[in-house]
């Protein structure tokens, strides 16, 4: 992906890794792949998905062709100690409205993002939940 | 804490953290501290804390003294790689009923548990936000 941890605070790198992720998903879906690696673990509604490829088959299984995602929280901690693997795990919370729903719907989604040599990150681990009322 | 990671998936090791976690909160908050390290952050409603001592002194002030956790979902993933720091990621909604009030609040909260030489995990990350509908 595009994001380089250079110089930038982990809130910097979240914050623009969720601009970029949601901006993928809302407008051009399918590219999110680019996010994700062979050791990528996703978590969506309970079903575990492993590796990029599947990955990539569950987003293009999705129920709904359009969505429009609304960020109302971002959480985000540097995921290890000193000498770790120098990871950033972000906390988002929001809402999705899906294209001809009259309601919008609450979700929570955790995503550890983790180093490549080159500066850039990639999803290493992703949970998704709807936030049922 | 107690856990041990010897012979048991990461889901096994979640379950019982979440078991535990939850049950010292509702019945003996102040033992909670036993999770944490002088590593650990805990980033509450958007403000971060760090350490097991302000994490402790945080548990003393929060405006309620009874309550109660219900848990809806609890997700769980290795947080590294191969050859990775050997983590845990562990991601909860639920609710919680505060004592007195009429309605229960909903919550989401992703934990980062990470190994010690012996076997035991440690709370190194901690996010928790209400879902406010």
């Amino acid at each position: 992906m595009a994001e380089t941890n250079k110089g930038r605070s982990e809130e910097e790198v979240a914050r623009a890794f969720v601009n970029h992720y949601y901006h993928l998903f809302d407008n051009d879906r399918f590219s999110l792949f680019t996010l994700y690696s062979s050791t990528s673990l996703l978590t969506f509604e309970g079903q575990k998905i492993y590796g990029v490829e599947d990955i990539f088959n569950k987003l293009k299984q999705l129920p709904f062709d359009q969505c429009r995602h609304l960020i109302s929280t971002v959480d985000s901690q540097p995921s290890s100690m000193a000498g770790g693997c120098g990871g950033i795990l972000v906390f988002v919370s929001g809402s999705i409205q899906l294209h001809g729903e009259d309601h919008p719907l609450r979700f929570s989604q955790t995503f550890h993002l983790v180093p490549l040599p080159q500066g850039s990150f990639f999803v290493q681990n992703e949970m998704f939940r709807l936030n049922y009322g």
